[in-house]
């Protein structure tokens, strides 16, 4: 038997095996993300590309999962990985059908390509969505979580994960084909690499993708600098180019002027896979000695050890037994409902909500969102066999009558193509006029926040140019507001907004909330749930007081960095209930946080408690404070629990302006809080952190 | 007080009182449909566009009925009336509601341009769907129902119907502005022009748009010979321009130099209300001596009247008070499923339907229309707050699990953008495979199958080419049938297709069933209901043996006159149960047939009881028969019932090659059935016409 068919010998072994039985043009035709087939060596036809950011995406029915930043939102690695799990589950039964049924096209494989770990360091960024927000420790866990649910525990790999876009890269959009984001390197260290650091170390993902952009002038996708961080953290998987990248190489960035020169230079450099059509000039690249074969075999040897880990060169593996029936389950579904609700942040309540259903004959349902499919989905989602909009979640929750207006276009002047300007808001303002209480549905969806090439022109090609609604929203919700009826915003987005809201009762960021939406939502407004989200971002006041969005510096950005502009601090959401931590305690022995909490209000609910940490002396400690540990807990009402959390290995750590990372300070401040410990996360929930100093031997 | 206010004067009366108070410049402002304000007189800025083909259009939340064909494939004008009853109601409520909020825009006036009451003489036509199909006295009864629906039974107008489009237009759409629908005198008084009559005679309709089309050789918003007949027939509303047709005269059809000359010739040909701009040349037209004042003064107090009739220049009116909450009210849309229920035909069971739910642990739901909100909507339809496709009726109708595949795009080869041919076949496989009965929902939707200008390119300007499913489905079809599972196929369309399901056990044509189509449809799958729909129109076998898609000639068209050809026949639909007309006997005195009917089936159920008649000897009788009269009733299993149709009065009639309409013969047979007396309905059916001779004395 060939070595590479020997299940006992490492994946190393065997991958080396097969590779050094294909000739030159074989291994080429294994690095690009549509590979050939060798039948003689049982090697098939396979596809690279697979996306399963929130839900196994574009290949048909599968369960949709809230949008990635909705999933942070949770601040939970147990329901991260889970959400994983399931993933994996489906993309694996999926793949288990259609190897039978001959189909290995684009979407069909075990190798997905997500998560997407980039920080989200400014807010008009349209993938800013796909990301786990803002803060680089809860997006390494998140990630980690993340990972091991798609990779699972086995020896052999469920799927395989793929951290990206490696790095530095969070917009603009507009520029990403050309752009070279240059980054410090305090800011590299602390903000930027922390999160794929911690998904190579700590969670063996099986590929890294590199990013469209340059970092500091190297493009990412052959970058030293980066493909040296990867050998550095003992990186053991491929890595593949995002998408037509190594094609900018020469026609947008400038830095070759042929595709095979672009091809030799991403080759040498460490790229294995090229998602595009570049590699297809590596032949003639090698033959005008431009880059020598070893380099191919190489790629081709870590390519083939991917597909080696994940079973296809073996007989039967573990999970081949698993069904159809997993696709879309009602299990699966269900919980997709349950992060819904986990993930939605209550930003504002006068206590209107939750709904007291005896009170309310009628009910109003308005806004472009409201009935609107895209606005459960973000982008990179699946088919889903069943969806609730925010409308139908109502609709079927409420026993007296739901009025319901479109009331505006997502961005348009119209809704009708022949329609004046505005020709929806007298029909909004009826449904107000007749209705006891008002959901109004406001926010963006993917067509308009999202990935260049994939959205329209009324946006800056998926970003965001301020941090309002668009127009015709903003037209639409002052008009409903001036009804005067108890009324709750209902945001849709996957970034900070400011929806004006100052006279509205309550205010609900949703983020995109996967295909049962709507139910989750219906939950929380009629409190069969209690709320229990937090924000992973920081949601602005004002875009005016951003800094420069081609600006990469942390300056001003991010609760850690932030200065001022804040509209709803990040970490910050309230439930039905008030939870309190009464004492912080902290054993340096485990380095742990025990906190009791107290629910000392009238609901059940999950709530989030938060570890911050501040260096008291140190220069080169962050502006403000830092996340540390969190913990979700459900607690009963009138319940107190001892919640013991475990600190980040780094939380003492400062970063210098050399990127050298060690601890310069012995006083530090520990927090604990269902929040931030800032003066706005305490005025806006009405409770304080608990605080305890650290001193350092 | 002014007379044009003086609600006790007629409405001519008022109307010219009003007219004679304007300038020129004030009568030719009320000549276009976005009409001007005179403040001095009260005359408010007002809009005569509206739409309400199936439920109010374009003008946000109503209550969305089945497609106008489906509405006609319930061969019932009492159900009919009752769907435009509500539709009107909803419009006043609508109205009454916007004009308190100062909008009085585009699509919120009373002004209806609904029913299209043109004959579907080609299968080809991709606005087929928005008539009631090919017959003239199903169209002209079903039209009238419709217009006494719309316009009430009051003194005031509760809204206006338009009968449109006078006349001659049925395709093609790509042609349409260009196109000299030429019609011989015996097609154009059998045909074409009955309906239309109807509706003014009978039905007293307001107004009447005219068509795109040239006909024999007249522009039909210009024409002596059709406004000739408008006022042969006594025609007391005003007549419309279809939108934009005017601007054809000398941009498509040539038959003008400039717009002046068109709107000109329009107005002196009695076009009152030009939908479009081009009156915005009538003052310079007028002052160039190409028209005088007078038309403009004449058709001003025609429209002028039309306001007055519905109440625009009253205090108030009775209708001022139907408040919002009828507006998509539960009972309305519960109307609106229970038309669903009635318009689907059951075109093929082996037996497999009703489907016995314990018999089967597993549903596959399969098909690019299975989870189609546009599956439902057709075109020219309204925002509905709740919507069931047919995979939610079927997953809220099934205790067990329900598998869902899209199984291809309803005509492009991929459903994802970056996906291979076919990238679904293989997902629709696996849920064939896991599922005990499969649904598989096919068809077409407005985006392919519509107006010209509303669609693509992918078919020809929203004709169809063939009478086949797009190549997309064609291939998905065979695939599902290949599994080889008992299999139910679901065609929306709205007009004759051929799914090429010989090997299906069921087939169902949907039509563009509404919004809450897909509960119809699960009831009629499950049993709760038994189908009764009729085809309006005949479904034939192949395109390539139609007449030339330009010829409009009725010879080998639509079942009086067909020759061949023929998939499924005009009148045809089965039920669950098996109802006979036992004997039919004819009184001549009140022209009514009497037939007894009996349900010798197993189920309760719907029936519509059809009179066929046949000339026995003139030469210019139609080549088959043509129907006379119809009643669609209840009839539970067991029963017998007598049934007393009243039959057509122009029954006896032919029309000869002048166009002539007269009795011609003495002989004459008379059918009564579930269907046609023709042999192949009789073959599907199963069950035999009863036949009465008749001789005229």
């Amino acid at each position: 038997m060939d070595k590479y068919k020997i299940r006992t010998l490492s994946a190393q072994e065997r991958a080396e095996d097969l590779v050094s039985k294909m000739t030159v043009e074989e291994k080429v035709g294994q690095l690009s993300h549509s590979a050939s087939a060798v039948e003689r060596l049982g090697v098939t036809k396979y596809n690279w590309w697979n996306e399963s950011l929130h839900g196994v995406a574009r290949a048909g029915t599968a369960t949709m999962f809230p949008q990635a930043i909705g999933l942070a939102a949770i601040f939970d690695d147990q329901t991260m990985k889970r959400v994983a799990e399931i993933c994996s589950t489906e993309a694996r039964a999926k793949y288990n059908q259609n190897i039978k049924n001959n189909d290995n096209g684009i979407y069909k494989g075990l190798t997905i390509w997500s998560p997407n770990i980039n920080i989200f360091r400014d807010p008009r960024w349209g993938r800013g969505q796909e990301t786990y927000g803002e803060c680089p420790f809860l997006t390494s866990r998140l990630g980690i979580a993340f990972v091991e649910g798609l990779q699972g525990d086995k020896e052999v790999l469920k799927t395989s994960a793929c951290a990206k876009h490696f790095a530095c890269h969070s917009g603009p959009e507009g520029l990403r084909h050309e752009f070279d984001a240059e980054v410090g390197k305090k800011d590299m260290n602390e903000t930027y690499l922390p999160a794929f650091e911690a998904l190579v170390k700590e969670a063996n993902v099986e590929s890294v993708m590199g990013a469209y952009n340059r970092v500091n002038g190297e493009p990412a996708c052959a970058s030293e600098f980066l493909t040296g961080k990867l050998a550095q953290w003992g990186f053991k998987g491929h890595f593949v180019s995002d998408c037509w990248a190594i094609r900018d190489f020469h026609t947008k960035h400038m830095i070759t002027s042929t595709p095979e020169e672009s091809a030799a230079l991403a080759l040498k450099l460490g790229c294995d896979c090229n998602c595009g059509d570049t590699y297809e000039y590596l032949l003639s690249a090698i033959k005008a000695g431009l880059v020598s074969e070893d380099y191919a075999t190489d790629s081709a040897i870590r390519l083939m050890r991917t597909r080696v880990k994940l079973g296809m060169f073996d007989e039967s593996c573990e999970y081949d037994e698993i069904g159809y029936d997993v696709v879309s389950s009602h299990e699966h579904k269900q919980f997709s409902r349950e992060c819904a609700e986990k993930s939605m942040v209550l930003l504002k309540n006068n206590g209107l909500l939750p709904i007291d259903r005896s009170k309310y004959k009628s009910i109003g349902v308005i806004g472009p969102n409201a009935a609107s499919l895209d606005a459960l989905r973000g982008n990179y989602y699946g088919t889903c066999d069943e969806y609730k909009t925010f409308l139908d979640g109502i609709r079927e929750a409420f026993d007296g009558r739901t009025y319901y207006s479109e009331g505006s276009h997502l961005f348009k002047e119209t809704i009708q193509p022949l329609g004046e300007p505005g020709d929806s808001y007298a029909e909004a303002i009826a449904v107000a006029e007749h209705s006891d209480i008002v959901v109004l549905c406001v926010g963006l969806d993917a067509t308009i926040e999202g990935e260049e090439g994939d959205t329209g022109n009324a946006f800056a090609a998926g970003d965001k140019s301020d941090l309002y609604l668009p127009r015709s929203q903003r037209t639409l919700v002052s008009k409903v507001l001036a009804v005067n009826k108890p009324t709750i915003i209902v945001m849709a987005s996957g970034s900070s907004l400011n929806p004006l809201g100052n006279t509205a009762d309550a205010i609900i960021q949703a983020w995109y909330p996967g295909q049962l939406g709507g139910k989750a939502l219906a939950n929380i407004l009629f409190g069969e749930v209690s709320p229990s989200g937090k924000l992973p971002v920081t949601f602005y006041e004002n875009a005016d007081l951003l800094p420069d969005f081609e600006d990469y510096s942390m300056k001003n950005r991010t609760y850690r960095y932030l200065e001022n502009n804040v509209l709803y601090p990040f970490g910050y959401g309230l439930t039905y209930s008030k939870v309190v931590c009464k004492s912080l305690d902290y054993n340096s022995v485990t380095n742990t946080a025990n906190v009791l909490v107290e629910n000392i209000g009238n609901y059940d609910t999950d709530e989030v408690i938060q570890l911050y940490i501040s260096d008291e002396t140190s220069k080169w400690a962050v502006r403000n404070h830092k996340l540390c540990g969190f913990k979700r807990i459900h607690i009963k009402k009138g319940e107190s629990v001892e919640v013991k959390i475990t600190i980040s290995k780094d939380a003492f750590d400062i970063v210098d302006q050399e990127g050298r990372r060690y601890v310069d300070s012995k006083k530090f401040t520990l927090y604990a809080g269902v929040n931030q410990p800032d003066t706005l996360s305490e005025d806006l929930t009405g409770v304080q952190c608990t605080k305890y100093q650290i001193e350092l031997l």
